[in-house]
């Protein structure tokens, strides 16, 4: 039968085991630019190992089909990365905690069109998930070398059911 | 008499002094995520100075009025600074070029709304200017000690006229 996971709406709280929230909503603010600019500070800090920069990067992420099944994760030991929605679309955060070098239980959360995430450095997370339609993505993350990127297939797959992500 | 400045199309090739376009029109693109996101890849490098951090805010700005007078321009010597538009909507992108410390004539852009702009370290350039609503930007700068802003104000200000910015 079928290990189907629960989508939980993203919240600071909620994610803060795997890294940061990118929202106005609940951030602070300064006022610069004379009065005439909302600066919400430093929502997202790049994590880079010391061979490392931040570069900046825009991802086309095709939607993908319900119900789906989580069958693999990746983490970055290397760099933090971050990811900001540009298209105002809802979109699926998954992220797990590490289990002895594996990731363990995947997490679910349900984005707003204006919530981005900034994964750790290590943190296990699902690539890409976009809903509905092609949307972009602005990515924060690192370039250098060295091996950046470590891969992980469950011996059994989760499964994430269908529903309406409009909302 | 005011002295009017003319508005061009922002591109690559008229910007490159002044740092790097993020657009994807034109932009080289691998495949990753088994397929579905297509990678913008570097369309931006974040420049830090050895003490900084590469940090992400958003910005929310207040529409600017026109006719506009460019009085000052400011610059950040210890680090780059990107942003990138989350609302679609047009913006203008003005910077100078260095005239024995102090900023040259500025060279305004008009900036579609998806193209963002990273400003390299050093580089003039006058505070956001949103258009025709309060908008939101993705910026990508640096964060860590020392004084990392530098203003000046033009003996005669710079005037940009009223447009129709929807284009």
């Amino acid at each position: 039968m079928a290990d189907v996971l629960t989508v939980q709406p993203l919240s600071r709280q909620a994610f803060a085991p795997f890294g940061e929230v990118l929202e106005t909503e609940g951030a602070e603010l300064c006022m610069i630019n004379d009065g005439t600019t909302e600066r919400f500070h430093a929502l997202a800090h790049a994590e880079l190992d010391p061979h490392g920069t931040a570069i900046v990067s825009l991802f086309r992420g095709q939607p993908r089909s319900f119900p789906y099944s989580v069958t693999m994760m990746e983490r970055h030991p290397l760099g933090s990365q971050a990811f900001y929605p540009i298209d105002n679309r809802p979109w699926l955060v998954i992220a797990a905690a590490d289990d002895d070098g594996r990731p363990g239980r995947p997490q679910v959360f349900l984005a707003h069109g204006r919530q981005g995430v900034n994964y750790r450095a290590n943190i296990w997370h699902h690539p890409l998930m976009a809903l509905n339609e092609p949307s972009e993505f602005l990515v924060v993350d690192r370039d250098g070398e060295g091996s950046n990127l470590e891969e992980f297939t469950y011996p059994e797959p989760f499964v994430i059911e269908g529903a309406d992500w409009s909302k």
